[in-house]
């Protein structure tokens, strides 16, 4: 069964769509791994006869494990630029992706909070989302996954380096955590830099959602682990969770500090935002996001009895270009996406108020 | 009977509320007429005694005329800096009569559509103001209230020179006839300085509404004779009518073309417009008249269905400091006016389109 990627752009996404806790300032949580099969060369390596192997046993694995309730496969040769972008934007795959070899695919569950990238830079990389700031459970879920893989498919784990992975950083563990977090508050206030200088001397990376070069836009931030080696998943998770916990509080003050001594100047920067999501006919990628940030703050500061931070939180994605243009059904120019972000921000927020 | 200026705050001014030929376009149509005693000194000569005289002799004319239904009258010297900036602001007084002397009065009708300035420059200046284009039932209007007038008060005039005035520039006619021009799609396609530089050389003066330094402010332009002598009334307004007919066309012909080649364009700024106004909670002055502006365009576009013109033009008058002010009951910083006025603005926005 192939699953078509524009099927994707008018079902919710579960990790973003529904509650989860502390989400008026966390979005979500993730956790992946990276797994590889025993005696089998990477993908790097280019075996193509033990690539197709691995999808297939992988792909079997996957479907008997009865982890996914409804699974979508996607042949990502098979898909077209716009199509691989959107999965991509959507956080189904990774940048690698986008150049997939012959035996890349992807299969994941119809609500997108479990999937698996097979055939990436490592066979085998799984991962689960879900809404809020929640590191425990989707760990258990994903430990969980592993664990009925792991009864099918021959990893490749030595006794000293843990969990064999293609590159060196994902020794160990093969675990990336992380934690997407709204911060409009530390960054109205100029904090970002040094809440980024301590997050990095913590070994925690912190960078933009929307990856290089779009740091600010939407002052959406993802943390995450550096290092994978040397420690359990529990003291990971531990680790980056404290910190987390520690960034929410700050980021709560922030928010009440300006609420109470710069109302004004906060009812302003999220009406205006408002104002020119409801009504404008026109927005680039950039406003379009740092004004659903001002938008989101908002909503948390109970600005808008109308709109609830999902709807904020599902546009986020949404106003993405391969999102754009899917929904439009071609490739759109610049401008015209950004007619095309406008009508849609309008629409969703008209529907909302009508509500 | 003495009114105060705050009554006015809350009360339409009907030659900017109701309706009125070509109103898309024109905003209001006014006419004044300068007068003077005769054998009296001019106001300039400061000969208190017969200024007061003067004064007490117009208002019995007036009151004696009928002309006015409910007559108001104001006391200028008596007035603190706000409230006499506040009858600038409605176009009842001049910019001269914030200095008055002791002499100075206003007396207007209750909708504010006939008014008299005693004792300014010239011991009389009469005025009518009428809503949309329409110079001549203004004129007739005037031309009896002159006329009633002149049957009680002895008029400074000569054979040649006409009606006798302290500034040359006003001698003969005595009269200043105006129309108030709404010309975003001029401006928008850069015809205005085009149309200033032609108006100019057939002997009119075209300028921004809001006075010195703020020429292009909300778009608002007004077109009027500037020679007052070697014509008769009718002829004056006849060469005034026939150019804003004109510049009317082109106004008309410009949205035209703004709507039917950059629609997108005329929509997003627009919109933004309307968002900024219906949902920021602090807007300049500035910034207020040219969002204004783009909204009054939209209405007239039919991009609106629960706003119209009148509203839009009231707020053209209300959103001034000392209006803020005044209705404000205090003083305001350039901040706080700010608020005051993005409030007013929502507000109003906001009750319309509760309707």
């Amino acid at each position: 069964m192939r699953t078509k990627p524009e099927q994707l752009i008018n079902s919710p996404l579960s990790w973003l769509a529904d509650s989860g806790p502390d989400d008026d300032i966390a979005l979500s949580t993730r956790i992946r791994l990276a797994r590889n099969f025993r005696a089998t060369p990477f993908p790097i390596a280019g075996n193509q006869e033990a690539l197709l192997q691995v999808r297939d046993l992988a792909l079997d694995a996957i479907r008997e494990s009865d982890a996914m309730l409804e699974p979508m496969e996607f042949d990502l040769p098979a898909l077209n630029d716009v199509e691989k972008q959107l999965l991509l934007e959507r956080r189904l795959i990774s940048r690698e992706m986008l150049n997939p070899n012959q035996a890349s695919c992807l299969i994941a569950d119809k609500d997108e909070s479990l999937a698996a990238m097979i055939n990436e830079e490592d066979h085998l990389r799984i991962q689960a989302l879900s809404p809020g700031f929640q590191l425990n459970p989707v760990w258990n879920r994903i430990n969980q996954f592993d664990d009925a893989l792991s009864r099918r498919i021959p990893y490749a784990f030595d006794v000293h380096l843990g969990f064999l992975t293609s590159c060196p950083s994902n020794l160990g563990t093969g675990m990336r955590a992380s934690v997407m977090l709204h911060l409009p508050g530390l960054a109205m206030s100029g904090q970002i830099a040094a809440v980024k200088q301590a997050t990095g001397k913590l070994g925690l990376a912190i960078r933009g959602f929307y990856g290089e070069g779009s740091e600010n836009f939407g002052n959406l931030y993802q943390i995450s682990n550096q290092s994978t080696l040397g420690e359990s998943e529990k003291q990971i998770i531990d680790r980056l969770s404290s910190i987390v916990t520690q960034i929410i509080i700050h980021e709560k003050k922030s928010r009440n500090f300006l609420f109470e001594n710069k109302q004004s100047y906060l009812l302003n920067h999220v009406g205006r935002a408002y104002g020119i999501l409801r009504h404008g006919y026109m927005i680039s990628s950039e406003e379009a996001l740092n004004s659903l940030s001002a938008l989101r703050l908002g909503v948390d500061m109970g600005m808008f009895s109308s709109v609830d931070i999902h709807t904020v939180n599902e546009l986020f994605i949404n106003v993405q270009p391969s999102h754009l243009q899917l929904r439009a059904g071609k490739e759109l120019s610049s401008e015209e996406r950004d007619t095309e972000r406008a009508t849609l921000i309008r629409e969703t927020l008209k529907a909302k108020r009508g509500r």
